[in-house]
């Protein structure tokens, strides 16, 4: 398992960690089978979406924010309920399939770490797991 | 890893990928461990849910698309920013626990592509995953 | 594989399973790589949030309501597609990295049955997956 931390820059913005991730790939010299990118945080999450144009990214936290409110009546009182309740519809984790070392995404497909709580020091998990060959 | 084509015939409709996803991990030789099933597009997404009345495929798709409508004020100019939003709410895989060859799905389950942006020729990967025996 | 069942206490409920999946783990003997976690129902899933405050879950499960009430005009008629749609939001299963044979779990982080369509006896499978090293 590789540890990789990162310093998000706004309360909600989505970070692009292909480079990362795929740093942390070679290191673990994994062949075929999938790397698991996993969130160790209950505020922020992972997606994979667009690499391409930005504004897809700001649409995605916009619409985000518009289904999870920050102020809906939340009984939990720090503040940021909205961010757990989003960390969990965007999900805790990616997992991409990786074939001759590299990550299989297509074409506009970049990964994202997910913040909803920030600006905050983050850390990351990347877990090379094997594949099976017939 | 197997690489899959396939057809979307409407803009949003949830298309059943069991069998081809059986099919291939037969093909992968896998007996034990789990079946990565990874849309490397970035207006469509994977998802399990209910494999008997198609109604609840359609009250799937219309409730997502009360929650992210087509119209919001999107700064991505391309008119299918709805689609990128409810692909990060969905999920770009599914893994599915396989043991004796087979997936282990509940008796209700199947798989479905997430079409948010047809109708279009989509791409799905399926990466068999070794599981670990004591 | 291993099998396990549990039983819910409520229509909509959190049941955190963070215990039941460690000690599944350690039957496994899995020493690097990741436990996969699923839900083999189609009105019920599995999440990551926080083990702390009790209050967060309540939160998630209240959000989810207000995203997708269940007087929707669906059109499955067994008065439960409110369940199935937060089931595909969620997701039907969560994969966490595995290190030194423990869940590499944030501080923070619980592993949660999310129940939609309860109170019912569940099963929940956990599948170790098998690390790949350098």
């Amino acid at each position: 398992m590789i540890s990789l931390s990162l310093q998000t820059s706004a309360r909600v913005v989505l970070v692009d960690i292909t480079a990362l991730v795929e740093k942390a790939l070679v290191t673990s010299g994994l062949d075929e089978g999938a790397a698991l990118v996993f969130c160790p945080h209950t505020t922020a999450g992972v997606t994979i979406n667009e690499n391409a144009d930005p504004t897809v990214r700001r649409d995605i936290a916009m619409a985000l924010e518009r289904l999870v409110p920050v102020d809906l009546p939340f009984a939990h009182l720090e503040g940021n309920s909205d961010a757990h309740v989003k960390a969990s519809i965007v999900g805790s984790s990616v997992t991409v399939p990786v074939e001759g070392g590299r990550l299989a995404l297509g074409t506009w497909q970049g990964i994202y770490f997910a913040e909803f709580d920030g600006p905050r020091r983050r850390r990351l998990l990347v877990q090379p797991l094997a594949g099976s060959r017939p």
